[in-house]
């Protein structure tokens, strides 16, 4: 089993009303100094492969159908280094 | 500045039906071997502030108070190892 992690992020420009909605709501809570908050998505998919390079081609896959909107978001694959026995 | 990330993940136990969605979504495109998903959120915060160990605490306030469910989620802190100066 591999395990994997894919943090999806707005592009650079595209605007995100959830990070200003933070950012407000941090204000508000005396929070001062908070320059700039974006949210993205953070993903954990454990995937019954073992071989990583066919892993990142399935995830990759699965970024670009279902999990990321490629117009506005970008998105990052991590494969954890070792092969996780259970 | 500093940049800070903070990744929000529910705890281990906890049902996350969003997750779920998504497998069953991807398991719907006709990925096989998707044991699990979880879905979890990652938040870029950009910080007026230089002391690393000021800013740690500062974002530890803000999981606690807004971020962060702490009673169904986890929350982990990243500061970024350079000011970025701009």
């Amino acid at each position: 089993m591999l395990k994997a992690t894919v943090h999806v992020t707005l592009k650079p420009g595209v605007l995100d009303p959830q990070g200003k909605a933070v950012q407000h709501s941090l204000a508000a809570l005396g929070f001062g100094g908070v320059e700039q908050v974006r949210q993205g998505k953070y993903i954990e998919v454990d995937l019954a492969e073992t071989d990583r390079e066919r892993a990142h081609a399935t995830l990759d896959a699965m970024c670009r159908q279902l999990l990321a909107n490629t117009v506005i978001e970008n998105y990052a694959i991590d494969i954890a280094a070792a092969d996780i026995a259970e």
